[in-house]
């Protein structure tokens, strides 16, 4: 039966050992959404071309954001991230933006939370930019997309 | 007319002077949830009792991810954290668990960015130590409930 | 004869060249113990089960402490750790908590500091816990108790 | 009764709102000592001043170390530090270094993780530089020794 | 006569007292500079306004720098920021970009660090982010420029 | 034609994908200076032998920035760092102190912005230390002297 496999036998949560896990590459995929006002989204539009560029700031967030993963989350192992990128894109019919992140490495252990936590960061950063104007967007959808590599194989989330 | 305060009149990102703001309590709260099957709440809400504590162990998490707040989000200012409390609830309706944090300070800038990542870090905790059993779980809902204290006052969202 | 490695000849800190050392598996084994009343015990024991976990938080503290300690330990090495367990178990003679971490990496240099720093940030967090009834307990015993791997060999620690 | 304040009423760990507290000069000092060979003390005694300084840079290890408090320990506050001093003395008939760590704050909180903090990172730091000559080095008697300023006054550890 | 504060009496390094300063506003101003060909200049300049904002990323980077102070210069306080600003503009005649970072803060010691490395962070990025189409660019010119607050008073930089 | 490989085809930034390259043996020597007046530097002379160890700190703090570069270069992998060594030297002519780090991996990308903000951390540290006697010292010089090892080959600066 499946089990909870950061825990040991006894309840007692430890990390888990991956050292004889082989080191090949491993790509995770992750989204996320940040849904807000029509008018919040367009000041943001038009901040990117010439008032300040809301989304190139939380896209570099997001970068930095899976660098601290193993920081963040209690049990991740810390890895040598060897890929991430974290896309933006203005959805008029949310409204608001949509973020994806892929994430890659040659390491023992799979990405999904670097993944994951770069989604978080940026979605949070919009959130801060933007603040100042409406108080009450949210964030949602963040969910892994995929991935690759590692011993459990591929994974591909259905469509939603 | 609104604009977004973290970029100067030339459309430079900085972060806002608050010298000039008085140091007052204020007191943000946030929330969130992580939508999973109910075979894996399942498994957390036995774990928790017996098992491994998925709950205290993203509870923990997203205190001291509050804590990090102004590593992750570039334009946050640091600021001495009056205190801290992340509440998970198991929602069977969801089914899955809802995440409220409440954070204070005793500052001259606001806590909200405190309170939500402390919402995110305790719900990309319970996503990554219960992914073994299930990996299409969904994390959404983080929002900002109210915010007290400061120079723009009390603020409290709509009921959804 | 023998000598500190931290040092070049002339007496300067370095970090240690290992680039030329093979990556193998190491894994080391460190211990300590915080000293308190009985009264104290007590309350974290019965605190285990119902009333606030100091054990689990302890546990956790120092699986994430064992991250942070290239961070701490000037001259040592990051490096990627692939396993961490950190145990504490109640010793009604002592009376106290006695922690055990074993940390384990395939890398180019040992982990015998970041089992040091687990044990350490463990121990200090039940303290913190635990001091609002009592402030004279005392950390003590930390030690090593074996490292296996590398180019030095396996060591063991003699009895106590 | 007693009580872990770390913990609310229902067995939640949180970190305990200070907001309400007032600001007051807190001093907090620890000691700690490391036990080695009188080999190795040598070692270190004549590194000092001529063939690598252990003695300054377990100091400056440990000044830094207190600064990362808030990181390592989860419950505690995150506070603006106004003081660090930490002193190594040679004691030949441990025969080791003595370590103690003065800490001191304007702040809300006391200053006594900081300085256990500063006295345990100095100590694994000077285990981390000689361990290349004995690795059966022991770390203990880390204790506080006195804490000034806050509501709960005044303490002062008795001989030991 | 002159001495280096950071030292006491017995030449031991420590973390200067401030808990008696007072809480006064402070802000300090850095500058500095990376020297490149004129072609590299172009590149930048081109890509700013289409293919790459490596200006925009410098400032981030500057600003999140400054945040980091206490982290990386070991005897600095660690201070709540209350202001970041850096600018980045194009020399043609250097050729190159010139940095400013205005740094403030309503605390017990000045910002002066936090001004000069939130200047080298961005310069550094500035190199990292073009050291594919140069690799013999220089950082220099860094410097304070002026100091407002605090008990040492206001102090300007002469004209270079 | 020569690009910025930081930005995608697009212009957005991303991490570079590395996972693909070879983990060779790679090494970068950076260097830099602090400029200060003859009487700065006295002190500082002085005070290593025996009144305070301003360049023994510095180089403390160059080795543990080493380790910080993926924290603070947002488009920087991190890496297994295997061997820092920071060299000052007095500079009579100067006046003040030469900085050259040397920094080795045995990864997939090079250690060039590892060298270079040893240096730069160095070069902070010494301005922080003697900023009490003197504020306008001037860091400079700050370049790459070589790199060696991974797919673009050997590189060597010109004499300045």
């Amino acid at each position: 039966m499946s089990r909870l496999t950061h825990f040991d036998d006894a309840g007692a949560a430890h990390m888990v050992d991956v050292s004889g896990k082989a080191e090949t590459d491993r790509v995770a995929v992750a989204e996320g959404w940040v849904k807000m006002s029509a008018e919040t989204l367009d000041i943001i539009k038009s901040g990117t071309s010439k008032k300040g560029d809301v989304i190139g700031i939380a896209r570099l967030a997001g970068i930095m954001g899976a660098k601290r993963t193993s920081d963040l989350i209690p049990l991740c192992h810390p890895l040598p991230i060897a890929r991430v990128a974290v896309d933006l894109t203005v959805d008029d019919a949310l409204p608001g933006l949509r973020v994806t992140a892929t994430v890659g490495t040659a390491g023992r252990t799979g990405v999904e939370m670097e993944a994951l936590v770069a989604v978080s960061t940026a979605c949070l950063t919009v959130y801060d930019m933007a603040k100042a104007v409406q108080k009450d967007m949210q964030i949602g959808g963040i969910r892994l997309l995929s991935k690759t590599g590692g011993k459990s194989g591929d994974w591909k989330a259905s469509p939603p």
